[in-house]
């Protein structure tokens, strides 16, 4: 037994004009007037996805019994289905503090990651991911290392001269992701002799290394693509 | 019936020469002094361009009728060249705001990329990005998809500590877009520990998901040309 | 005979809690409570990575002699490990000034890149490298060259009308690595039109060529991968 | 005949020291003191360039005549080497003006390209810029249409707002390179509504085209890699 195509467009639609409620409802002018219109389309909204999460799984327990079922719960939008509606809950029967319910609501948004579902690249993408599995986790770690390195470096350098700027090694971590990444806000820098010597030499190394993920990536759902034209063309 | 060459490559100049006059123009010191020259500049190039649009229409009709005809004008060059006359005649004939006129002759520019129309390679690049169409796609909507991510999420973790530069969602768009492009102005970046944090995890992901559409491209395109050499070689 | 097992992942969380102290040190107010505990871990961890160089290079003795010990200490590994604790010792026997002091302790940093050891993606990480071995070197000493005569030509187009930022070719390389690394803090830029005009070429030619390595290596590891992958196949 | 390899590796040292000198000249400190000693270097060294450009000659048109004589006169290094020697000849016999001086000094700078003249590599990296020579024309000519494009837009876009900053289309030609080069200084950026969604379009589209150039450079520098790989191999 499957989801019926038009329920499952029915969901998309209904995930976009959350999203689109959600971008509204941040701009002051408009969440002061329409405050209530954007609580009772929350509550509709927050009622269908649990709908859609329980017949989900009625769907694969019927398939496939419990198996069906938890198969559903435990995979990546079961969980990105559950955690969108499970603040909503929280709030509602727990007094949460105002800070942490704005760090729940946050969860909603990763139902928009559910809109790229059917894509047939969608299933090439994580083809891609997969084959390079291993040296994505190790080129990851070794973007991790290299940000670490350059943060405690940067701060042994830097922080007598910049004390507010480079107060720790955990703040100078900020100033090595921005620069390895290569954004540059330019709202710290180093400033004295060895620090920019070390930011300079760090930079053309270590952003080399930070880029190195994308790379693969790139390279290797290329091969893919070829892999499965060729396979098309037999 | 082909369009000859010697109209084609007059086209061309002309195309360069309303660049460099529309360069020109915009130096307050330069417009203040040659402003009529550069309205009969204009007025000429109008006229040209018009009598080059209807030219290329009669050469389609005469070589394939109706169907020639309008293969032209739905056409990418067709639209480009129909999209760079038509703000001058609205202009002419109804009143429009000044501000909407603006924006209107920011079509003339679209006469620019008719300058590579000839080009083997441009054959080849097309060729590049269709053989990764559908990928393509799946990528830039991945991308939007991230920046929609992080705007949303800046937005509820910085706007409490810069309800200035992080007032709403669509605003902070501006500043995912600006990060995850790796242009990083330095206008908006965030300031709180968790706007940090944040930031700096997303870089290291997001930036790898808006990088990949180029890695694809490129790619794709270095593909395209070794087997042109190989079909070559044959 | 070889390291066994155990021992080595007992040295692994003693770094990676090592980097945690460290980390947790930089942080002013967490030393000035717990300082003499960070300085007896210091203590502890020194004795146990002392123990393990003199232990590896026995293990290394007994599988080989002389050459055995001396292929460990040698390698890059055995650097590292003697790099990371030499500074403690010299620092209790000579009398060594403060900030160089601060400079040897950056060393003990090396040991993060220990952790990386055992993967099977590094052997495959160097072989990529090794196998572009010298196109790399000739990219690199290719983008040192273009960052040279990037601050050279920037010093000569902007030192009289910002002789404090470009006060020198020196002070130059500053502005010629950030920006050919695209990182781009803002702390440095070209105001004269020369210098303006110099930097836009630049950006689009050198950063294509300061770029090259990352794409190169990037390129490699994907063969590697690929290779690897037909290897285990077959 | 050819050039012995002594003269070369001196000629080579030459180049490396009068770049150490002109680095050191460049600090006001060092130059004050040390000025006439700088003078008598640049002498000396201008001098054995001189001898070095018509040795060359010499040795070309011995091994084949005029034609060998010119081949070297009108080859990259020759002309490099030209270049770097002229402006003193010129400083000395006609008055030029202090501004053009220091202009002209800029091309002792080309020396420093002469340094890879001998490596492998170079070959190598020649071959693969010129196996892509006709799709590197095309996206290089894509990247200056999307430049222009992305100036003259946000001129229109932004010149009421900022008439300071976005004064003309050929200042605007500054804020685009430096945008979609991806330095992003922070000197200027768009504050308009209009022009911040210009601008993050044109991020994710422009910033992919200038990038292409690189990519491509990457990817035919691999093939020619491999290709030469597999050339040893049999």
């Amino acid at each position: 037994m499957k989801v019926p195509d038009k329920f499952d467009k029915f969901i998309y639609t209904l995930i976009i004009a959350n999203v689109i409620a959600m971008i509204l409802e941040s701009h002051a002018s408009i969440r002061a007037v329409y405050q209530d219109y954007f609580y009772v389309f929350e509550l509709i909204s927050i009622i269908i996805f649990s709908f859609e999460y329980f017949y989900r799984i009625v769907v694969g327990f019927k398939s496939a019994g419990i198996k069906g079922a938890s198969k559903y719960i435990f995979s990546t939008f079961g969980l990105i289905d559950l955690i969108s509606i499970l603040p909503f809950y929280l709030n509602q029967f727990i007094k949460i503090d105002g800070r942490f319910v704005r760090i729940l609501r946050l969860f909603r948004l990763t139902r928009i990651f559910k809109l790229g579902r059917d894509s047939a690249s969608l299933k090439l993408f994580v083809q891609a991911l997969s084959a390079v599995r291993n040296e994505l986790k190790f080129t990851l770690f070794l973007s991790i290392l290299t940000i670490l390195f350059s943060a405690s470096a940067i701060y042994f350098l830097e922080n007598e001269a910049q004390p507010e700027k480079f107060s720790s090694i955990t703040e100078s971590i900020w100033w090595a992701t921005v620069s390895l990444a290569t954004v540059g806000y330019g709202d710290v820098y180093p400033i004295t002799v060895g620090g920019k010597a070390f930011a300079a030499i760090i930079s053309l190394v270590g952003i080399g290394i930070v880029a190195i993920p994308t790379g693969i990536i790139s390279a290797s759902f290329v091969e893919e693509i070829i892999a499965a034209k060729r396979r098309k063309e037999r």
